[in-house]
């Protein structure tokens, strides 16, 4: 079998603002790659079959001095992130040929030789669910707000949540385990499409930041006892001027300031005042303690729609960058997915 | 008898900025009080011996629309703090002639009739220790460093720890208790002498704040897993960007801001990064946990010297307004205590 062409996504240069495509990253597709014979050396062959496309892949796009929580994007070499491939070949007995593998270090390219399992994982799907859910739902986000929710929430009937960018896939898990735990939910996100599909998963008060004013909502509304905080700058300090004492902050991202520089905080004095309890999440800290009864219970529920999710699927490896560039300016209409190729 | 002077400090005008004697409080000794015949109405008439001045009390010098922790200052009224006062005649069962009250809404006047305990409580003193000590180191102060570290630390051996105003009355008791659990204690202050008392008490690195630079000590000492946070402001922001992942952060005030407004935070995007924790502590909070524990062990500790404190006696009802400016500037040595009455 003669090589055939193995396009890849490679990151190209370190963005100043927003990551541009054919600039901060390019499509390459002069690689080729031969299935029958490319070396394995104890690992396994992937077709990439989906790839999730999200906001930290920004924070990766930086130079490899600068310290963060995940590891910058190499200069030249495929980006990656998490996402879902079926086993082609394999010379790792726990890798067996026709599984799939579930991981958050999958190279945006259609093939690739992964030496080991490493964080990732080999995954049986709910029968009645796509893959591209596995990236969503029932992957990290869904893990992200299942895991956090858990630990740190300290939900009680009655209470009042927040949830900022509810209709993205944390947010719309948050605000359904919310309602689940007998909360009146508020829920923002940045257009109407948003609001109504917040409105349909249960959230007591919609609204769209962009047209309404936070604190206008909060000071009616709140004031609040949990906030889910995915977008950080000045909607966090409108939320801690609106926080009831006592109240638990879940900062799960600040995408507000990703690609503009982060809007100081004002009202941190009132921490102490208030007595909040603010926790950075991380999602690989908290899985170990929560897998079995996430992968237990969250895909069974998806699939009979006790739990609702949505998601915005693009078709094909060379769209990626023009996802990314919409997941960081927020014109995506839900979980984006990119699927590389079907089975 | 003939009625006496009962001496008083009047809250008169909300402050711009500092507290001001004579503007923002006033020492009025135009009230008189007969100690035999004063009606009770089933209260009990206290003879005040120890006040306690705080930086609170800038929280308490407000407008009363405006919202806090503490309720504010009534203006024309005495103002009021954390005090201890000898029972002079009672009609409560509860409250005995002889016994001495502790509580955080001690009149600042030389007698005081109290309708009931509330908050208050009868205090046994350690025979071995004055009564100044128990509105410092045996009192909220202490309980404050004691119950919010036993609470939010989640100390381990081996870690280090950031104490600010670490020769405050919080400060150095939190010094004790960091080295005590085996970790390595940062700790700044104001002065050279405060220095020395911090160093005195076995912390391990100790800083002149005004004179280093905080950021170059957490650079080089760092990073810090454990900041307690008495100041906020752009100190705040240093220790988010010096903290390992993971840390905690006890929020216990914020003194930088108190006076001339807050220091913006720029960081707050790297608690979701690096996980981080912050807790705001207030005592009465967490003290119904702690109480019989602090009790129990404390004044003995302190009596014996295997914990250490400092404090700053000034005598005289008439002193409390320089005293408040003081504690407001920063420059009393010590935690700040004004002798009323002996005995």
């Amino acid at each position: 079998m003669a090589p055939i062409q193995n396009a890849r996504v490679l990151f190209n240069s370190v963005p100043e603002k927003f990551p541009m495509p054919g600039g901060t990253t390019v499509y390459d597709t002069t690689q080729t790659i031969d299935l029958k014979t490319v070396p394995l050396d104890g690992g396994f062959l992937i077709k990439t079959l989906i790839l999730s496309v999200d906001q930290y892949f920004r924070n990766r796009m930086r130079k490899p001095e600068k310290k963060s929580f995940v590891p910058p994007f190499e200069l030249g070499a495929s980006i990656s992130g998490y996402g879902v491939g079926r086993v082609l070949r394999s010379e790792n007995s726990a890798v067996e040929v026709g599984k799939y593998v579930y991981g958050p270090e999958m190279l945006h390219q259609e093939y690739a030789v992964m030496k080991e399992l490493g964080p990732a994982t080999v995954l049986e799907k709910h029968p009645d669910l796509p893959w591209t859910v596995y990236v969503g739902a029932a992957g990290m986000p869904g893990q992200t707000a299942f895991t956090g929710w858990k630990e740190y929430s300290d939900a009680k009937p009655g209470e009042v949540a927040f949830v900022t960018t509810g209709a993205g896939p944390v947010g719309s898990m948050v605000i359904q385990l919310a309602k689940q735990a007998g909360l009146k939910v508020i829920a923002s996100a940045g257009s109407e499409e948003k609001v109504k599909f917040m409105q349909s998963l249960g959230a007591d008060v919609v609204f769209n930041y962009k047209t309404m004013d936070t604190r206008e909502v909060l000071a009616k509304e709140g004031p609040i006892d949990i906030f889910w905080d995915n977008v950080g700058g000045d909607i966090l300090d409108a939320a801690i001027e609106h926080a009831a004492i006592k109240a638990r902050f879940l900062e799960c991202g600040s995408s507000s300031g990703y690609n503009n520089g982060h809007t100081p905080i004002k009202n941190m004095s009132m921490v102490s005042q208030k007595t909040l309890h603010i926790h950075g999440i991380l999602v690989f800290q908290l899985l170990p303690k929560y897998y079995k009864e996430f992968y237990g219970t969250i895909p069974a529920k998806l699939a009979s729609e006790e739990i609702k999710y949505n998601e915005e699927v693009t078709n094909g490896l060379d769209k990626v960058e023009d996802v990314i560039l919409a997941v960081q300016k927020g014109t995506n209409r839900a979980k984006a997915v990119v699927v590389v190729a079907e089975e």
